[in-house]
C-alpha cells in the first residue's frame, strides 16, 4: 500500500495562533468558543472530508490582554466528549497538562472518552509554559523546565500502566459461574517514582484502542526526548521546508535510536493554508488578514508568549532589548532564546525585535487549490512531514479546503478516500498496544 | 403556585446500591457501565418523565471483590458531557471529589458542561471516604476527617469565587469598537486560604445558571454543617420516615441560622421504589431481588464499606467483632459508629454483624403504582422530603415508574406537567446566584 498522508485539524472558536481578529469576522459567532454546536459542526465537516483527527489545543491562564479565543474557552475533554457521540471515525485529540493534573485523573478521563467515542481518543501531553498557571494551582513559582519534563515522561509512564490495569479479557461476565471479573486479569500498578506514587489499578476497563494514542509537541532539547520516546503522534512547529526535513529526520532517528519503529510516530507538521481561485487572490487574502489581526500591541502581547507570557507592555520600546532570557529559560521556550540571540547580534530595540517577530511571512500553503495541493505532497514526499495538523480561519475556510484541495489529494493518491477503520489508530497506521500483563503471561508460559 | 417535588434518576450501569447482581439480568448489557448509549437513553427517558436531574456518582477506587459496577465506570464529566448534547431540559449532576481534584480544574470541568448543557450543571461534591483512594493520588495516609471537609468547604468558596471571574456582561465583542473583552468585567480571585491558593481568573465565561448548582450528601456533623452552607440540592440518605423528617428539620434548621432560605436547599431522599401490579407480587419482587443479590460474601463486602472499605475478610467469622471503630472515624461513616454500637451493645460476632447490617428491609416505595405515589406524596407532604433521589433496577424498571407512577403524581398536582424551564435552577426553584463583583459595583453605587 502506497504511504498516504495523514490530516488533523486543530480547532478554535474565535481565533487561533495569527487569528488573533478573527472574532469581528461576520461569519463567526462571537461566542463560537464556548458554543458546542459549532465544534461539532467542525469535526463532522473534517469527518465527511475523511480528516484523521480533530484537535483541541489548551491553556489555563489568561490576563485581559489575551486573545479573543484564549479567554474564554471549554474544557478540551468534556468539548471532545460531547463531539464524540456526533461523530463516527474521526479521532479526537485533547490537550491536558501533566504538570496540574495527577495521573490518575488523566488515565480515566482519556480512558473515558475513548471507551465514549469507541476508540478514538488522543492525549496531547503538555507541560504547560505560562508561568501564570502555577499560580491557579497553589504554586508560587512555575516549576522548572527539566522537572516538568521529567515529570511528564513519568507521568505519561504512570498514566500507561494505568491503561492496562486490566487485561483485554478481564471481564467473562460469565452469569451460569457467576464470574463477573476474572480477577487474575486485574492488576494494581504500584507505582513509587520521583514525581508520583499511584497504586491503582484504574477503574475503567481497557479500552477500545488498548490505550489511547498520545500526543507531543516537543521543540527543545527535552521536548524532542519526550516525543522520541513516548510520542505516537507529533505536532511538529512548521516553519520552512529544510526545517521541517531537519525536524523530521531528528525525531525520526531518536525514535529508533531509541528502538522505536520510526513509522509509529506519526509527524503532524502545523499549517494554516489559505486557499483562493488563483495564488495572486490567496497570496492578498493571507496579507489582509494579517493586517487586520495584528496591531502593534497584539505584536507586543504575541512576543510575550515566547516567554512564558511575559508582559513587555512596561518596557521602553526604543530602548535595547530587555535581559529576558531567563525567562524563556524558565519557561522552556526556544523560540525565546532564539529572539534573544537575534536581538543582542543585531543589537536591536524592543520595537525593532517586534517587528521583526511578527514579520508577514505567508504560509508555504498559500495559493489556487492545485499550488496548496502541490506543496502538500512536495513535503510529505520530502521527508518533511507524514501529514498535516491544520487551522483555517472560519468554517468556510475549511469547507472550501474539503471540497477543492482533498479531492486533488486523493486523485494523486496521497490520501485516503474512504476511513481504513473507526478507530485512530486505525486511521494512523498505528498498532494497538498489547496489555502488559498478557505479554508477560504469554512470555512466561513460552 | 402550589409545591411540587422533584425528581433525580441515579443512574448506574450494571448495578447500584443494593443491585450487585443485577450484570446477572438478561435485560442489562453486560457492559452497560461503560455503554454511553445506555447512559443517553436512561436520561432521555427520564427526561420524557419531567425529572429534574440525571446524576451520577463515582468512587476512585476499587479492588477485585467490589461490585461490577463498581469495576469498570467511565468518568462522570465526560459521560455527562456526552448526555448533554442528547437532552434539552434535565439537569446533568455529576460527583467530583474536592479532596483528589483541583478546584481550579473542577471549576473548568463544570462550568464547560454547564455552557456545553445550556445550564444544566450540577456538582455533587464528595470527600472520598475510600482510605484507598489516597493511594491514587500519592498520598499514603487518607486525608482525615475533619481536614478533608474543610479542604471541601474551601474548594466550594474557591470554585465559586472562580465561576464569578467575569461578569455576566464582560463580553461586548463590539466590532465598532473594537473591543471583545471590557476588562473592567474580569476579576482575578487571588485566593489564599487554608488548604489551596489560587489566583484565578477562570478562563471561562459565566455559564448560563451563573453558577452550576451544588450538591452534596451530608451525614455526619461535619457533613451536615457543609451541606447546610453550601448546598444548593442534598442526596438525602433515606432510612425510615421518622429518620427523614428528622433529617429534614435539621438541615432547613441549619441552612435558616447560617441565614439561608430553607427553600433554596432542595432535599432529595434516595428511593429505590419497587413496582408491580399488586402490592403483594412487589413485595415478592423485592425480596426475591434481594436473595439474588446478597449471598454472604457480598454481604461481607458490603458491611466493609462503612468502615472505608476494610476488608474483613481476614477475621474469624465467629469471634466478637473486630475493634474497627477507628476506622469507621477516619473514613468518617457514622453508620460505621452505629454498627459498632450495636455489636458492643448486643454482643455480637461478625458473623451476627453481617446478618444484621443486612437485613431484608423492603423500601418504603414499594407496591403497587398507587401505593408507590401514596408513600411519595406522604413523605413529601409530611415533611421528610422535597423529592427523591431515585434508582431503578432495569431500564424497564424506570419506564414503568415513568408510565405507571408519574402520572398519578401529577393528577395529584403534586408533580409538574412541563418543565418550568430549560435550566436545572429553574426546575429545582434556586435562583441565578448574582456575580459578585457585579453586585459589590452596584451596592458601591448606590
Amino acid at each position: 500500500m502506497p504511504r498516504t498522508l495523514h490530516l488533523a485539524l486543530s480547532a478554535y472558536g474565535v481565533g487561533g495562533p495569527g487569528q488573533h481578529g478573527l472574532w469581528k469576522d461576520q461569519r463567526v459567532p462571537k461566542n463560537a468558543s464556548v458554543d458546542i454546536d459549532y465544534y461539532i459542526r467542525q469535526a463532522q465537516t473534517a469527518e465527511a472530508a475523511l480528516f484523521d483527527a480533530y484537535f483541541i489545543v489548551d491553556s489555563q491562564f489568561i490576563n485581559a490582554s489575551y486573545p479573543a479565543h484564549y479567554l474564554n474557552r471549554l474544557e478540551p475533554l468534556t468539548l471532545l466528549s460531547a463531539v464524540a457521540t456526533h461523530t463516527r471515525s474521526i479521532g479526537l485529540v485533547g490537550t491536558a497538562s501533566s504538570t496540574y493534573n495527577s495521573p490518575f485523573n488523566l488515565a480515566r478521563r482519556f480512558a473515558s472518552l475513548d471507551h465514549i467515542s469507541h476508540g478514538r481518543a488522543g492525549w496531547n501531553v503538555v507541560t504547560s509554559f505560562d508561568t501564570g498557571t502555577s499560580r491557579n494551582y497553589g504554586l508560587d513559582e512555575h516549576l522548572d523546565y527539566p522537572t516538568r519534563y521529567g515529570r511528564a515522561e513519568e507521568a505519561v509512564d504512570v498514566v500507561r500502566g494505568l491503561w492496562d490495569s486490566y487485561e483485554d479479557d478481564a471481564f467473562p461476565a460469565d452469569v451460569d459461574r457467576g464470574v463477573f471479573l476474572d480477577p487474575s486479569k486485574l492488576h494494581a500498578l504500584d507505582h513509587a517514582g520521583e514525581h508520583f506514587r499511584v497504586a491503582g489499578p484504574l477503574n475503567l476497563a481497557r479500552s477500545p484502542q488498548g490505550q489511547p494514542v498520545i500526543f507531543q509537541a516537543g521543540v527543545s532539547e527535552e521536548g524532542r526526548t519526550l516525543a522520541a520516546r513516548v510520542a505516537e503522534g507529533i505536532y511538529a512547529p512548521g516553519g520552512t521546508l529544510a526545517e521541517s526535513q531537519a525536524y523530521y529526520r531528528d525525531i525520526k532517528d531518536r525514535a529508533a535510536a531509541l528502538g522505536r519503529d520510526p513509522d509509529h510516530v506519526v509527524i503532524l507538521v502545523g499549517a494554516g493554508p489559505v486557499v483562493a481561485s488563483t495564488d495572486k487572490a490567496a497570496h492578498r487574502l493571507s496579507r489582509d488578514i494579517f493586517e487586520a489581526d495584528n496591531d502593534f500591541d497584539r505584536k507586543l502581547g504575541f512576543l510575550g508568549r515566547s516567554f512564558g507570557s511575559h508582559d513587555f507592555t512596561p518596557y521602553d520600546l526604543d530602548a535595547p532589548f530587555p535581559d529576558v532570557a531567563h525567562l524563556a529559560e524558565r519557561s522552556g521556550r526556544t523560540r525565546g532564546l532564539e529572539i534573544v540571540r537575534q536581538a543582542r547580534d543585531e543589537n536591536l530595540t524592543l520595537r525593532q525585535v517586534v517587528e521583526t517577530v511578527s514579520e508577514y511571512t505567508p504560509s508555504p500553503f498559500t495559493g489556487a487549490p492545485d499550488t496548496v495541493a502541490d506543496a502538500l505532497e512536495h513535503w510529505f514526499a520530502a521527508g518533511a512531514a507524514d501529514g498535516y495538523n491544520l487551522r483555517f480561519r472560519t468554517h468556510e475556510d475549511l469547507e472550501r479546503f474539503a471540497a477543492d484541495v482533498v479531492p486533488l489529494l486523493q486523485k494523486r493518491g496521497v490520501f485516503r478516500t474512504e476511513y481504513a477503520g473507526d478507530t485512530l489508530r486505525a486511521n494512523l497506521g498505528l498498532p494497538v498496544p498489547a496489555n502488559r500483563h498478557t505479554l508477560a503471561r504469554e512470555s512466561a508460559a513460552r
